[in-house]
């Protein structure tokens, strides 16, 4: 009865075929939360006090998935991370069945030196000398770029790790108006404090000025703190942009700065001989974060932090607690990762992504406003904007009630509320973006 | 042929039948680093440059789990997490297809869902009372105790989210000598420093000495630290030993102090009405970290953070980015969980312990040396402890080589290396203890 319950959830989630490819089909059925939450035709969330029967949990699975998002739907713009690779999927199947953790090389032998393959090719992508680089997978972007910021501190002040933030001076970094928040949460989290990121300005496409940069550092310093890190950002959250990497690398070689870039959604640019050029300069960067569960597709999570210093994130990170390290066994314990992450044990991420490469070894986002007809004869004014301003969630509202399409939207500092669509799902078609054009038009025409 | 190569893929995974229930298969076919290196059998670890097509894929699955150890193995002793639930199999699998995030209710409706309710449960089992509780999956058991310090943190200076470490006094913490290492981790990461870390002796059990723990605490006070935050473990990762909960609760009561139990080993005994009594005063923690990919048996990783205090997760890691979190939806956006985390995505964790939840609503580690003949006759001294400490590796290394079982080794304290047999794995027998030990003696005697 388990293997027919696995075996039929199998072909049903397979190509998740009822909807794959049916763009008829709806993007979510979409309830709010206490209409889910007293429970939709028999589908209840509470744990019983019963064992429930297989026929149960497989009609739980089957609303699970019902009730959910379909990502891999030809028409889901909403995130970064869209469509769903059948081969990543069938790595990912492997990975939760071998059920093992990223910590030694003992418990993981093949996934551990698959990351070491995978890290290095990713290296020589980047530019680095063989010599160099490091690395290790994490779980999401907002943790690889917190590593990045507890690297370069220890990097600079190595007595931080065991005396803390009261044996070093008052630190400053510096990231784009336009970057993600991670880095003043890394920032938060690592005792820097969030007020000591030193936000730098933009252009008008999102872009780091940087001589905005270089008056910034100037600015810190005279106030008696003390820089040591730039984040440049390579594919930003909401326009898609790239800072200009090789100034900003002059700016950070010029102050003795570690230079760290947010490469989580342009990385995979740097695999296109067309585009790479975006992420010019790159190659003088300390670390970088590259995360292929966004623009290379492959499944949720997979998410690097690259280092271009070898040994840098042990030195950093470790503790030789022999109890888990032991020192004396009868293998080259260079290989037990575990105590290179802040994490102990890890989950495996690295081997969906070995096999999706091996499977493929070869995007962009449009942000928009829609104007209602009324708004369309009105210039451009504060009035107009307030307006603006509520038609996006107003559409958002009706397209997620009804489920066909998905897309997201947000401000950014002095644009009212506006529509980002995002291009990296490979079951997207131009007929799928029509069809999200026409639906925006149609549910907002009267607003 | 991507359908086959999924069925296929599927069927052989399933049960890993191969072996799941054949106990005289191997639990690993040991090879070191630089043999999977070289390649076997034409199993080779290299990207190509060319893709490989979907039969060659498929030969990679297979000799990904060869060589890989199957944590499923009835004789498999090695780690905290072992065996493989079908359920929680199944959990994964669908999780996987559904490829989606635990960012916002709006891209995971069901699985926000299911984590409150899940959550809730775990409060009421740890016996909060109903107002109180709150909390949040983590990628393993240090970060959810990197979040119980932070939190700490926070709760007693809110202004270090801000201003840093630099705007409050040198802060104190205190954890047992056999607790985990992740406190000092944890420590080293805030920017508190691993040396404001002081460990807390234990008894010859392992369990911390409260009297030890309330002098350490004048200690550090006397010396113009500030004392915040005391972990309590139950259920260490050498011996399985429990901190004296209630004792150590009025000792934090009485200083003010923030009480954390890592209950990430023990956690799951709660859920016997035998063994609980164990954790007796884990209702008056602050924070309780517990782990179902532990000894609750739930598909890695499966991990929690329990927080008593409402509100306190987002308070102190909320940056409210606008572009992300949008404040004009048109549900109820505290269902928005992105934002109380550290780390914006995270991956779904909470659907396979939910479905095992709901499939059986119903363990402990044996420590031992191994003496050969040539060590039973001398009696305990500086000299037979030097040779006994390289007996456990010794047998390890053969016991890897030939592959048939794996259980670890370790030194603690004063100890040298001693076996740590753990008893998670519901797939093993007793003969398959049996066969560990009879194992240890053939591999052994003659040392």
């Amino acid at each position: 009865a388990i293997k027919r319950l696995i075996l039929n959830s199998a072909t049903q989630l397979l190509p998740q075929s009822k909807y794959f490819h049916s763009i008829c089909s709806k993007v979510l059925d979409f309830h709010y939360p206490h209409q889910l939450k007293e429970g939709l035709e028999g589908f209840s969330l509470e744990l019983p006090d019963q064992p429930d029967n297989l026929e149960q949990l497989l009609v739980d699975c089957r609303d699970t998935l019902k009730y959910g998002v379909k990502t891999g739907h030809p028409r889901f713009f909403n995130q970064l991370s869209t469509g769903l690779d059948i081969i990543g999927l069938a790595g990912e199947w492997l990975t939760s069945t071998a059920n093992t953790n990223m910590f030694t090389y003992e418990i993981s032998p093949v996934f551990i030196l698959m990351e070491e393959v995978v890290l290095r090719k990713m290296h020589s992508i980047i530019g680095w000398p063989e010599e160099d680089g490091d690395g290790i997978f994490c779980p999401g972007g907002t943790m690889s770029n917190l590593y990045s910021v507890l690297l370069a501190r220890f990097h600079l002040f190595p007595v931080v790790k065991t005396h803390g933030m009261s044996a070093i001076p008052r630190l400053a970094l510096f990231t784009s108006a336009h970057s993600h928040y991670s880095i003043k949460k890394s920032a938060a989290v690592l005792g820097i404090g969030s007020e000591n990121v030193i936000v730098v300005r933009c252009d008008e496409r999102g872009k780091m000025i940087s001589s905005e940069l270089n008056s910034s550092i100037e600015t810190a310093k005279s106030k008696g703190l003390v820089p040591f890190y730039v984040n440049a950002t390579a594919g930003t959250t909401v326009y898609g942009a790239f800072d200009p990497l090789n100034e900003i690398a002059d700016i950070c070689k010029h102050h003795g700065l570690w230079m760290h870039v947010d490469a989580a959604w342009g990385g995979g640019l740097l695999l296109s001989n067309k585009h790479r050029v975006k992420l010019q300069g790159i190659e003088r960067a300390h670390s970088v974060t590259w995360n292929p569960h966004k623009m290379m597709g492959v499944p949720l999570q997979c998410s690097t932090i690259l280092v271009k210093k070898k040994g840098l994130l042990q030195e950093c990170n470790q503790l030789c607690a022999e109890y888990l390290f032991q020192p004396d066994k009868h293998y080259d314990v260079s290989y037990d990762t575990g105590d290179k992450s802040i994490q102990c044990g890890r989950h495996v991420d690295v081997f969906k992504l070995w096999l999706m490469w091996k499977a493929k070894p070869e995007h962009s986002n449009v942000c928009f406003w829609y104007l209602p007809k009324r708004l369309q004869s009105i210039l451009p004014s504060p009035e107009r904007d307030r307006e603006l301003h509520m038609v996006a969630p107003k559409i958002k509202t009706k397209m997620m009630e009804e489920g066909f399409t998905m897309i997201g939207y947000q401000p950014l500092e002095d644009k009212v509320n506006f529509f980002r669509c995002v291009f990296s799902n490979p079951a997207t078609q131009r007929e799928d973006v029509d069809f999200l054009i026409d639906e925006i038009v149609r549910l907002g025409c009267e607003l």
